[in-house]
């Protein structure tokens, strides 16, 4: 039986190089207003330093692209297969995930010269003719670098988050994008439908996006823009954070635990609210998307509303018909800010926030990992985790599409994550 | 706007007063071998005593029935409402669940006398006519403490095995029934249909079985039969439980943390397999379904084997087809034990083992929890849990149906839960 | 070399038979008003089930006498040397301590019948004549054996504590003795000089006494009574639970983990203080001793009085003087409770509350464990603890003297532990 | 009543600008092989990021000196006040210890920048006359400050030792002396004497130090020399770390839970052992002093050799006749290594490693803390630690004396750690 392709490599030769090295480009450029000490510490376990992500990401080209394709390839440095590989168990052993920020060497320096020696290696090899199978890997790991690309991102948030002299990462603005003030919340009624859910084949997506399928979509209405900072304050206001009434089990339990009051990054000051963002300390926007609510809070709000999150399958037959642009972390340049609201149709869904999905992260019908070490990149993690949809104000806008499946625990907060309220029609 | 019943009451008059009476005495008779220590003690925050199954189930019908519904009944005892409240948050505070071994006053005697007092109290009330509503309220209150049979079972198993001198709670057997031996493990085949799933509305169901709606069920085969130690004994010898690949990342991590080498319960003599059973240490009986397996071995196990576990549509279509019987723990006695196996279609599906099914426990398309307190029944679970289907040998015969979602984590393995393979067609 | 004897047997024939017969009857005594559930249970790590305490002294006399010395003998049950040895590695393998309170079976009758069965075969071996070595040994375990039966009374006491209900353990009052209301705190001067301390060698006792020897004992005040309850409020109501600068550093970590802000065991209902004890709920009894109190409140309190805790040099060289009278738990009976107080002379020393030293629980110079398995009976507990000195009111009074040391770690609250306080002279 | 001094302040004028300066040069000295992200990562919460050292010393006389004594004095930076506090109740609230190394931020340079503001501000101030308190306060910042140069080096090496690429710190050795190659350990015998203890009051010392007072020192031998990397594998040989009654209670757990196999940063590889040093990995120095060890290991090969470790006041009585000449790390230079051992009389007492005491760290009788927050230096930490005497490798020469009480937790084995034996005479 011939192994399946990952994908369909549709990215071809001179294409292939131009954009390899321009994502790679722009992860150097992620880091560039970084100092090395900002490049390596960990602030959590569920983070990674920067340094670490621009290593990895290096690491994974060397590894699943050069090592088995490139005869004669020598190793940049042959202990960092330990260092930096993520959670591959097929590729060997690796250093345990809570230690990668004690890595104070290699300094940031030293990965930026791993960069250039895996850039240098891998776009010689691609100056050769290149099989399919070997564009798509390579595809897989541009991919696989954006993801990193937000990441390293969220991770220096959550890092800066935790510092009490609140620097700043940039002044470019990088935060989603705020509706008209008070604007009220239009809905889009849907009628029951089979439709159809997943990738079709024909550009690069992930494993778990396929096979698309078709699933019966109940009638109901979506929410034509997100939660907003206004909405949650009144949710604070009315004891959301104390009723356990509205909570699921476990969300209580985290709310207790963790002695959640609100938003992660919020706090106030003589009555007024204030967000860490990569900008630093800021006034809460009122108008913009809340961001940084777990799962858990995402859902106990939807039931203050006495509405629901909805499932990934409602949330993808919508976005089908809408063009997939928004307000992505883009080469460092961020679109204009139209007012987004309550117009006709579901606005925001690209490029804002992350949206809560009530669909736990599970294969569909039929589904296959990739072959090789690529096949542990989804499948794998598919217990314990909700799906989120959209993309948010830090993905690279050549990353996301309709049928895109991100997924997190449902207690993570650092993330980008927003709220797309539902309805049964 | 009407509140909602949370089913249709359909036992009426004396057919309730007869099976309210009969499900009381039988959670009597479980309890019946018990010391009072042995009711006592709680082996792990999971598990409950069995006194406090005994009692919680009382108060259940104290609370939701006798207080709300009978003017001026009296409690027993007004400190019960603290201790034996097991999550409800609408109806006060509670004990702390970790907290419930350390009861030992009220003593087995005076949890009895409690129970007396409801029964009086309850028999007296439905000896009056009763609105439907309450009857649905009764019907509800005896499948919950038909849950806690079960559990009482479950639990009591659990500490007994943590008993160095493993004693046998029971003489009659309990257990799932074997195959045939060496028998071969057949197929029935699916086609892909849309299906109805979930509960009718005719007879008593737990509200998350409910709307019922239709799903698209993809082509697939069902294997006929569950499991068995013998070929949970071949995974384990091909390296099972050391192969990173096979396992879901959150099972491997519980693998290593948690030492997992086989099944709960069973250990190695002189190159044999022995298994704690309620009778008491057992050799293990090769062609019985394996049990005591969480969702991760579940999952690694079907992986190793190149397929899967059946979504809970694909089980409920196949079930559906299938009469209702079983070797349940019904009234201490037990069916005989016929040779299940290899026949035509679908067997061991009731009664001997809980099947693990791919499927969060979520909610179906338009699901709307039962008013009032009974509302926090299944709603506030819908997290971090996987259904099982089929139900055990400890589970009550009349307590089991074809649309029955029961659910735990993934890491349980105290439960009598087992595996029936699935793959794609 | 000669094995040297861990202490001279001065109790011969007879006596030795009549005192073995004493004690151990009052052991069974003090669990006669016990459920088998309140035998049980385990409490806390820290604690064990009283079925453990009275099993695991007739273990003792088993292993450490008639295994090794009566030839012939026969177990009881060959696993209750795994099940009750409690720490001495040299014996073999044993249940782990959090573990004792899983063990719902062998019930408690059965360790009635067990201690019966080694109370006869002890008192056929030593019916015969027996070497002095072995008379020590026995001696030994009957001073062991009242070590727990002050531990039996002491843990019940957390239990019961645990349980909302508040159950009484007894009627007979088992308290510590109350002082005249008000009085004032008398000090009595010592003037510096070089003292014996340590056990002389006449009587009994543990190893750690051992060897006596000289210090030099500084110019000192100690007072005539312990610290009161009336005391203690005044240190509460000055913020004694909230000034970090009162408080060793790991007490101030304790006291913000655990949210200390009395003594164990208090609460304030509408304004007034409770207690559980022994006989239950109680009223705070402002004239007796504070009890209940770790080592950190006691030192934190001391530095809050500009004072200090004595030494256990100090207290013992102190307590030499003093007739070894008190208020001891023994046989079941109370002596009368006379005032105590502010007289001529330190009072309280024996029998109300164990008195928190300075002193952390080390060798005495030249000191030499005994030899064989009774060698870890001591010495290998010498880090991390204080040593307390006097006994409580749940000590039997035949088991304490002056050079008694006890120990416990600092945190350590649920003993019958409390204060004495000293000053520089 | 007067305000105790601390101390004698006997460095007066230029003498004491001298030392200050050169004491403040040395720290940033140690800090010039460092990377920024190295001076930033914190590897454990017991340990401190080297960045955080710098910061804190500087923090120390500004908060100690300049604000209370100059007046006008402006902060470097206010919020430096919270960052860089490490335990001082009384000055304010402060930064969580376990989360020092999340400060990427003030970067290196900057905390240069404000070593240098004040040292300006301070030189500046000591350019006045200034009085016996305050030239008092200023020595004890420079004692301070030179503890925190060898915690510095002690962390750099835990965190290099926590990075699989083993970097070197340095290049010019820093490690204890050994002695000539299987020589054998000679004892000093000491009679049974009444001496002193405790600093005399003319040079600097630490309060913990004071008083000076009798205490009577019972007839010892003390070995004269420290136990060797030789000696510690004959330990390991012969099961020292599989033999549960070599160790104590605390010892055992530790060595269980922690897989204690041999000495903090020792590997083996291929029959060799290597160990991590401040200059890399490093084969085994066979006749050096063993050194990483915690006090648990000491004490269980002093029991394995059937003597014992010495008291603090044996070490110290022997001390006062030796020279503190030893092996220092002082500016960045060593001595000579002469070959220790076997010779008459004590030798590596000082500067070789910190020699574990079998004392707790307990207050000397009269012992009174310092006035002011300074008083917080010592006495609070009088619980839970062992005194460890003589200084080591990393200790700055003219920071050690023959009264110098170090003290640490009995688990603690990231510090020069070491054993010398001692026995009864």
């Amino acid at each position: 039986m011939a192994t399946p392709m990952p994908f369909n490599p549709t990215t071809e030769g001179a294409d292939l190089q131009r954009r390899y090295r321009e994502i790679r480009r722009q992860s150097c450029g992620l880091a560039a207003q970084l100092s090395d000490a900002d490049a390596t510490v960990q602030s959590m376990p569920d983070a990674s330093p920067a340094k670490w992500h621009l290593a990895h990401t290096s690491w994974f080209f060397e590894t699943m692209v050069l090592l088995p394709h490139e005869s004669g390839y020598t190793q940049f440095e042959p202990r960092y297969g330990f260092l930096f590989n993520s959670y591959y168990e097929s590729v060997g052993a690796r250093h345990a995930r809570p230690k990668r920020g004690l890595l104070t060497r290699p300094a940031l320096e030293e990965i930026a010269r791993y960069r250039e020696y895996v850039d240098e290696s891998l776009l010689r090899l691609i100056d050769r003719p290149v099989s399919p199978q070997l564009r798509a890997l390579i595809e897989l790991g541009c991919h696989h670098e954006q993801q990193h690309q937000e990441l390293l991102l969220t991770d220096i948030l959550h890092l800066f988050s935790e510092n009490p002299l609140r620097p700043a990462y940039a002044v470019t603005p990088r935060r989603p994008r705020a509706v008209a003030p008070d604007s009220s919340c239009g809905y889009t009624q849907y009628e029951e439908a089979t439709v159809e859910i997943g990738h079709d084949g024909e550009d690069f997506a992930f494993d778990c996006e396929s096979p698309r399928h078709r699933v019966i979509r109940p009638a109901c209405r979506l929410a034509n823009r997100c939660v907003t900072n206004r909405e949650w304050l009144e949710f604070m206001a009315d004891g959301g954070y104390e009723q356990p009434l509205l909570w699921l089990s476990d969300g209580w339990t985290q709310v207790q635990n963790q002695a959640w009051k609100s938003p992660l990054y919020w706090w106030e000051e003589q009555g007024a609210y204030f967000t860490m963002t990569l900008h630093g300390a800021q006034a809460l926007e009122l108008d913009a998307p809340v961001t940084h609510v777990s799962y858990f809070e995402a859902d106990a709000f939807a039931t203050w509303r006495k509405q629901r999150l909805p499932t990934e399958y409602e949330w993808e037959a919508a976005a089908q018909r809408e063009p997939c642009t928004g307000n992505f972390a883009d080469s460092g340049l961020l679109r204009p800010l139209p007012a987004a609201g309550s117009g006709s149709g579901p606005q925001q869904l690209f490029g804002d926030v992350w949206e809560w999905t009530r669909s736990s992260f599970s294969p569909y019908p039929g589904f296959r990992p990739s072959a090789g070490a690529v096949g542990e990149y989804n499948g794998k993690f598919m217990s314990g985790q909700y799906v989120l949809r959209g993309g948010s104000c830090v993905t690279p806008a050549e990353h996301i599409r309709a049928t895109y499946r991100n997924f997190f625990r449902p207690d993570a907060r650092w993330q980008f994550s927003g709220v797309r309220l539902a309805e049964d029609a």
